[in-house]
C-alpha cells in the first residue's frame, strides 16, 4: 500500500489548502478521506439516468441526500448550482463542474467543452472545481488548451482542481479500451503531470490486455493495478469513481481495494441515487464504514 | 402536474428578476404566464415564410400584432430591432435573439453563430436575450464556447437568458430524431444544467422510438412526455414552441397540455402570423384563454 | 412599388446618419439616390478585368472617373485607399471594403476574409465600409463571426455598413444557384436581419427554379422578383449590382426596374470602366437619368 | 516602361517614409533602387541549400557579404537576427521576416505561419518587415487574418511592409501553376490591394498557359508580362526574386528586364551565395551595374 | 570540430544570460557544459517507462538522483514541479517543460499542446523553459503559433528557451523518417532560425537515405552528420538526446561524438533512470568524464 499523501506536503498555496482542508476535515467523516456525490449525469447522459428513481431528477432531492448522507461535497454544473444550491449553501461543500457534454455525438474525438469558469465557482462559494480531461483523445490539443486556462485560474484564485481523468476517443479504444490498466494508469499520471490537485479515475481492468503496450500485457491482479494507479497519481489525491450501477458487494469491494491502495476517497453517483432513498443511505453508510478505516492527515 | 416554479425561487440576481418580472407580470396577462411572438424566421427560413401572408414580411406589422395581441414579448434579431423597435419601444418587451443562421447549408453539423451581444440587448432596451443551442450537434464544443460567453455576459448584466434548446445534427437524427421524447427531454435538461433562465422546446413525440435509448423506447402518452420535459427543466421556466403551421385545434391542445404539465408559457410565431390579421388575433385570443387558467407567482 | 425608406426612419445613430446624408445628399445627384463605383475587382478577379481597358488598371484613372461621372462614392480596398485616395480625398466619398479574396481557390466553402478594420476607414476619411457576406456558405459560422465584429465596430464609430449580400457556396448551388429569386431574396433579408444599413444584391432570376423551395418555384416576373427583394430588405437601403459586363440596354432596364421597385441606387463597376473613357461617361449619364427620376428623402 | 513610383507619392506615414528612405537612399547604390540579400532559406529549405557553399551556413558570412557587396538590406528570421545581427547593427539595414515554414509538409494548403512580430523588428532596429502571402492558397482566410495583424502593426509602428507575394497551393497549380503570368500578375495586384509597401514576386512565365483564364492564354513576350506585373503593383514598389540557382546571364537578363519594366530592385539569395565568395561579389557587381542605370527619386 | 559558442556571444539579454550562466557554470561540472535529466516521460509515454525500475515513478527519487548525479538541471512538467520541486528548490536548476502530450493519439499530425506558461516557470524559480517543436508536422501553423507566444514571453521575462526540435508527422516519415540526417539537421536549423537559445536533437542517422533530398542521399559518416547538425544550430547551444534505452557503450560513443562535434551537452533520461540507482550513478559518472574533456566559456 502506498502511503496516502498528507495535505501539508502537496505543494498547495493558501487558498487551495484552506478549501481542501474544509472539504477533507470539516465535512464527511472529518478524517481526511473524501466521499463526493456527483450529479452531472443529467447533462452527460440526460434524464434517462433518473428513470430508475424519478425523485432523483430533482436537484433538491440530491442535495438533501448529500447532506443527510454526510458527503464531503456535491458536484453540480453551473445551472443547477445557481438555481438550487443557495438553499443549502454552506451545509455541504460545492464542487463546480466547469465542463461537460451530452452523450449524443460520437466520442471518437471526445472533448468536454468548458461552459463555466473558476470565477463562477468563487462567486457561488464552491470549494473546488471539476474538469473532465479526455486522456488520449485525438483532439488533445483543444483539451489541453481549455485545461491550461482552468488550471491557471484555479491557481490564481486558490481553488482546488479535481480532474476527471477519463481515457476516451478512437485511439485508446484501439489500444485496450478506456478502462484497461494501461489507460487508467496513464490517466492518473497525466492528471498528476498536468497539475491536478485531485484526480478521479475509473477502476482499472488489468484483464483487458488486447492492444495495450507490452508492459501492461502481463498478468496483474486487480489490487496490483489499483496500487499502481495510486502510485502514478503521486501527490495528486485519488478518487475512485463508481461508474454505472452495479451490485453493492462489487462496489464495496472496489471501495475497499481503492482505499487499501492509498486512495483518498470515493465519488459515487448513480450507485447511490439510482435507488430508493432509504436504500441509498444504507449503501452510503456501508461505504462510510470503509472510509472510516483509512483516516489521513 | 409539476408545480410551476415561482419567480422568487429561481436563484436570480436583481437585474434578471426585475426584467423577468416586467415580462411576466407587467405585460401579456400579467399573471406570471408568458406568450412570446418570435420573429426570426426571416433569417432562419428566409422570406418564403411570408408568402402565406405577405404583410408579415414587414416588421412593423408584426410588432403591432404583438402589441394588439397582448404578447409578453417579441423576439427580433439585431437588425430589425435597431431599425424597427424604436417606434414601439416600451410598448412590448423585446427579446433580442443573439444567434441565428440561414437554412441553406446542411444541418449535419448544426451551429447557430452569434452575431449580436448582450450589450446590444442592453443598449436596445431589451428585457431578455435568446440563444439557440443545438443540443447534441457534433460541433457542441463550438456551441458551448459561444454559449458560455453569452451566459456570462447575461449574468454580468442581469439579462434573463432564454435558450432555444433544439436537438439538431446528424447524431440525434440517428438516435430517434430531433423531436423524439428522448431528444426534447434531454434538451430541456441540458438548458437547465447549463444555466438557462428560460428554455424553449418543441413538443415531444413519444411515439418516435427508433434509435432512442431503452428508457425512452417504452409507451408514453403525450402528456407523460410533456410532464417529464417540464420536470427536466426544473427551475428553468419552460416555453413550448409552436413550430411550423398546423391545425388550430392541434395547437390549442398542445398549449393546454403544456400548461397542464407546468410550462410557463408559449412561443408561437408562424401559427400566429401566417394568416390574415383578424384570424391571427382570434387564434391568439384562444391561446390567451388557456394561459389565463394557469396563473403563476 | 415599395416606398423607398427615408433616411430619418432608419434607426441610425448620429454618425451613421451624418455620413449617409453626405453620401446621398451632398454627392452624386444629391437627391437621395446612390450610384457607387466599385473597384475591388483587382483583388476579386485579378488584373484580367483590366485587359478590356488597360487604363482602368490604374486607380487614379478610376478615382478621376468617379469624380467626373458624378458618383456618390468609390469602393476601394485598404491598399489602394492608402496609396491613391489622398490626392482626391474629399472630392468623392470613400467606401472602404473591409474583406475580399482572390478567385483562385474554390468557392465551395466561400469566405471573404477581413483584412482591414472600421478604424482604418475612419483614419482614411471613409464615409462607409463594405463587407461581403456569403449568404448560405457552409462556413457561415466563420462569416458571421467576422461580420459581428465589423457590425459592432461600425455601430461604435458611427460608420454606415454596406453589405455585399452574395449567396455563395456548394449548398446554394444545389438549391437553385446564387442568382435565383430565392437566393437573392433571402440574401437581402439576411442583411436586414443582421443589421446592414445598405445592402448590395445581384439582380434576381426568377426563372431559375430548379432546387429552390416550393414558394419560389412558381412563375414570377422579373419585376415581381425585384419588388420582393426590395421588400425583404425593409429599412436597409438596397443597391443593385451591375455584375459582369453585359449589353447597355439590358443594364439600363435592370437599373430602371430596380429603381421602380424601390431600390436606393446602383453599384456598377465593370459595366462602367471596361470600356473607353468617353463611352463610360455616356453610359454613366444614361444611368444618372434613371436615378434622377427617383429622388428620395 | 512604367514610371517607377517616387517615394514621395506612395501615401506613406512618417516612420515608413524615413525607413524606406534609409534603405533606398542611404544604402546600396543610394540611388533609389534596392538590392536585398534574403537569408531565410535555412528555414524554408533547410541546410541543404548550404551544401554548394558550406561557409554560407554561417550567418556571419552572409551579413559580411551583404555589407561588402553593398546591399540595401539583409533579410533574416528572428533567431538569426537576435544572435548574429548585433555585431553588424547599423552597417546594413535589417529586414525582419515575420513568417516562414519548413519545406517538409505539403504545399497543397500552403500557409506561412507568423513566428515574430513587428515589435520584434522595432526592438532589433530593423528598417522593414517581410511577410509571405501565399496568394490563392485554399486557406487564404488564415493567411489574410495573419496578414491583417501584421499590416496594422506595421502601420502603427511606421515599419515598411514587404510582401513576398507567392502564388501557392493546389488551386493555383490547377490554373497554370505558381509562376504563370496570370499567377504572378495577380500576386502583385493582391499585395497592392492589401496594402503592401513593397512586393517581391517571381519572374512571370507567359508561356505557361494551360489552365489560366482566357485573357492570359494569348501570346505575351516576357517583357510584356514583366511590364504588366509592375503596372499591377501600382504604387507598391516591386522587387524581382532570383529564385533557385540559374545561369548568370539568364539572371542578368531577368534583372535588366525587371528594371526596364519599372521594378525598384532585386532580391537575390541563392544565386548570390551558392558560390565561392569572390564569385559572389563579381556577380553582385554585375547586378549593381544594372541597378545603377535605373536611379529613382 | 565546430568551436563551441561562448555564452558572451549569443546575443542574450541579461536575464537569459544570468540564468544560463547559473545552469552552465554554477551547476554540474561548472565548466560550461550541460547535462540535463529529463523527466517528462510519465506524460509522453505513460507509467510504462517506469516498469524497468519502479522507484523511478516517484519524482522524489528522480530529483534526488539529479542532485546526487551532479546534473545541471532537471526537466519537469508543471504538475510535478509544483508538488515535488519545493523540497529541493535551489539545489538543482529546474527546466519547466511547457508543452507535452500522451502517446495515445496518432502522430501523423503531431502537435505538443502547451499547458503551462513562462510565468509559471518564473513563479516556480525555474532557470529555463522547454518547448517541443514538431519540425515538419502538417499542423506546423498551430505549432509555430504556440511557439511564438512562448518565445515572446521567454524574451520578455529573460528565461532561456530550450527547444526539443523533433521531426515528426506523416510528411517527414515519407521523406526519410524522423531521425535521418536530413531531418535532424533541418530540425537544428529550424530551432536556430526561430530563436531557440538551446536546442535538443536526436542523434542523426546518415544511413537513412530513402526519400531524403538529394544532398543528404550521399555517404556521410556519423561524425560528419553530427558536425553538420552542430553547425546548423549555429549560436544555439546544442544538446544531444539519449532517446530510448540502449547499450552503455553505444551511448558513451554517441556522447563523445556529440561533444567532439561541438555540442554543449547531453540530455539523457531513460538511459539514466531505467536501471538500479547505483548503476545509474556509475553511468552518469562515465558521461561526466566525457563532458569534463570539453569545457567551454
Amino acid at each position: 500500500m502506498h502511503p496516502r499523501p498528507r495535505l501539508g506536503e502537496l505543494g498547495l498555496g493558501t487558498g487551495k489548502k484552506a478549501r481542501l482542508h474544509r472539504i477533507l476535515h470539516d465535512h464527511g467523516l472529518c478524517n481526511g478521506t473524501a466521499f463526493f456525490l456527483p450529479y452531472d449525469q443529467g447533462l452527460e447522459h440526460g434524464p434517462r439516468d433518473f428513470f430508475a428513481n424519478p425523485g432523483a431528477a430533482d436537484p433538491r432531492y440530491i442535495v438533501q441526500l448529500a447532506i443527510e448522507g454526510g458527503f464531503n461535497g456535491i458536484v453540480l454544473q453551473v445551472g443547477l448550482a445557481e438555481k438550487f444550491y443557495w438553499d443549502y449553501a454552506g451545509e455541504v461543500p460545492l464542487v463546480l463542474k466547469l465542463n461537460g457534454k451530452t452523450e449524443i455525438p460520437s466520442d471518437a474525438e471526445a472533448l468536454s467543452p468548458v461552459h463555466a469558469t473558476v470565477e463562477d465557482a468563487v462567486r457561488l462559494g464552491a470549494d473546488a472545481v471539476g474538469y473532465t480531461l479526455y486522456v488520449g483523445t485525438p483532439v488533445q490539443d483543444k483539451d489541453f488548451e481549455q485545461y491550461r486556462k482552468v488550471r491557471a485560474d484555479a491557481h490564481r484564485l486558490g481553488m482546488p482542481l479535481i480532474v476527471w481523468a477519463y481515457p476516451r476517443g478512437s485511439a485508446i479504444e484501439a489500444k485496450g479500451g478506456r478502462d484497461s490498466f494501461y489507460a487508467v494508469d496513464y490517466a492518473a499520471r497525466t492528471a498528476a503531470e498536468l497539475g491536478a490537485d485531485v484526480v478521479k479515475v475509473n477502476y482499472p481492468h488489468p484483464e483487458k490486455t488486447e492492444g495495450v503496450p507490452v508492459n501492461y500485457a502481463g498478468q496483474f491482479s486487480v489490487q496490483e493495478a489499483m496500487d499502481s494507479v495510486v502510485r502514478s497519481a503521486g501527490r495528486t489525491l485519488l478518487l475512485v469513481s463508481g461508474g454505472g450501477r452495479a451490485g453493492d458487494e462489487a462496489m464495496l469491494d472496489k471501495a475497499r481495494s481503492a482505499m487499501e491502495a492509498g486512495a483518498t476517497g470515493l465519488i459515487f453517483g448513480r450507485n447511490v441515487w439510482q435507488r430508493e432513498r432509504a436504500e441509498s443511505l444504507r449503501f452510503v453508510s456501508a461505504l462510510r464504514d470503509i472510509l472510516a478505516k483509512h483516516p489521513s492527515e
